[in-house]
């Protein structure tokens, strides 16, 4: 089943790509050509290039907007903050898993070595609080703080997700607080800011941020369930590559801590130090499977995806912009990549 | 000669060190243990240490905001986030430089693992500017503003320094330029936003600003000198180490671009493939010398600090703040370690 992108990814991408490129033309040379690489803006030798991300974060920071405050300016900066940040931390993320491919090429740092990967990481987490507060903003402080205080909950899940690699004795609990700060705080964030933005009360702020958080849950369990089932070709990541090392995705914790049979055998074959390749790779998958671990990953998107949902409409307002965020978080859900 | 440590350091880390650990003890145990590391506080198994930094910059923040506004209260919280973002820098330079040694001990990374050093490395940066904007403050904006601009320039410079290493005709002025951004702009930064947490018009803000850039510049050129024919047990370096990694510092670039003999041979040794260790070491931190590159850095020291000085005293005050900058700066330039 193919299900059309909504119209609300495109027209944001085209809408936030100004002002991420302008704050990217800020950088020397050298760094400004690792971030437009990684952003798939150029090739590696700097010539054009015409890829382009799923600008999920943007678009929901400016249908929150939206939502939120009737006739709102678009918040194009704070939608381009948050996509600076995610950037920060897929560089980072990439260099700390030695991940190779993202979005069907070969990794910034593969390309232009881990030095200038790490320090264009850098350069994307200050740009994107840089870009809040110059030229100054009313509510400037409180937008700072609120993506100060997601960068820091995505920084202790990253650190939890690496903790996790060296461990045998995950729970189910802190591996969805693990995702709650690796993905949930940026997505609610999003939500939360273009909502502040557009100067909602902050009643309506924290819904759409709580919305966020939801669907932040919702589409990072799509995205471990594309992990392990998912079609290479359409998500761009290699075959099985999350069990190859070995993560602790939340539906693979669900499985090794389900006390069942499967799930014995999956504990066995991720403790086994052989490589977790091949046919032993399709097997942990199908454990999970058999553990019914993935029917349990795919009701709780179903439920993170209602619960979010929920938040809307906000304080009691419909329209085009809440039926966009509706449409959005179904398609994330529902989406194949 | 020793020179007494100028007592606003010592005080100035005693009064900002609370702040620098409830912001650093606000993170995940993990990334928290790998940055008390870092800061000297704890050993590796998380044990308490009593190492300190030098705590440079906080001193700057205050005495800037004493000596621009009487009776201001101190700006803790603004001495806290450059001293993060400082060490920010540090952590993820070492991992850049693969430096093992810092402050006469094994870096983070080599204790820790690359991945959980970048990773205290973000977190730093992101609680820099965390640390400005909570609990709300009137001046929080421009702060971060201030902040993320010197973050940007910092990032600027290493990029610089890192492309040097790869290049044989870095010129002087492009060397000073990135001495700047790695080390001037984040002294100047710790100046203006003690300044400007005090309340200081914008004339004194720039003033002060301008004191830190030049003497940032005094205090790299010092930094190089000490690296070319400093002792290794007073720097806590390894001897010779930035010849080593045939580092483009001020002095090196002033004696390869001098036109002298010198010169000529210093060209061919950092050109030549063999390593540059022991005598080759030692023959090329002579040739600096002999290029006439020893007098000239020592020379430019003094300009710049005579430059920083002339900014002080601020809008014709006067007082014991303005005394401990200065006897500050001129302890940072005539410094052993």
């Amino acid at each position: 089943m193919t299900i059309a992108v909504p119209s609300a990814l495109t027209t944001s991408r085209r809408q936030v790509e100004p002002a991420l490129r302008a704050a990217v033309g800020e950088l020397d040379e050298h760094t400004r050509l690792v971030c437009e690489y990684h952003f798939g803006w150029v090739h590696a030798d700097g010539s054009p290039d015409g890829r382009t991300g799923k600008a999920l974060r943007p678009a929901l920071v400016l249908l929150a907007a939206a939502a939120a405050v009737d006739d709102a300016p678009a918040p194009f900066r704070e939608a381009a903050a948050v996509e600076l940040v995610h950037n920060f931390s897929l560089l980072h993320d990439d260099l700390m898993d030695d991940d190779t491919s993202r979005r069907h090429r070969p990794t910034a740092w593969t390309v232009f070595g881990r030095p200038a990967a790490l320090l264009a990481g850098d350069a994307l987490l200050a740009l994107g609080t840089s870009v809040l507060v110059d030229p100054p903003a009313p509510h400037a402080a409180d937008a700072v703080r609120m993506l100060g205080s997601a960068t820091g909950r995505l920084i202790v899940g990253q650190a939890a997700d690496l903790d996790f690699e060296r461990r045998h004795d995950v729970g189910l609990g802190e591996c969805l607080r693990m995702v709650e700060g690796k993905t949930a705080a940026l997505l609610g964030c999003a939500c939360g800011l273009g909502a502040l933005a557009a100067g909602a009360d902050p009643a309506v702020v924290s819904r759409l941020r709580t919305f966020g958080e939801e669907l932040g849950m919702a589409f990072q369990l799509v995205d471990d369930l594309l992990g392990l089932w998912g079609d290479p070709a359409t998500t761009g990541k290699p075959v099985l590559s999350d069990v190859r090392a070995r993560k602790k995705t939340a539906p693979v914790v669900h499985a090794l801590t389900s006390g069942t049979a499967a799930g014995e055998r999956l504990h066995r074959l991720y403790q086994d130090p052989e490589q977790l390749v091949g046919d032993r790779a399709e097997l942990a998958a199908d454990l999970v499977r058999q553990a019914g671990s993935k029917e349990w990953a795919e009701n709780e998107c179903e439920r993170r995806l209602t619960a979010a949902l929920a938040q809307l409409p906000t304080g009691g307002r419909t329209g085009p912009a809440v039926d966009a965020l509706t449409e959005l978080a179904e398609f994330i859900v529902r989406r194949q990549w």
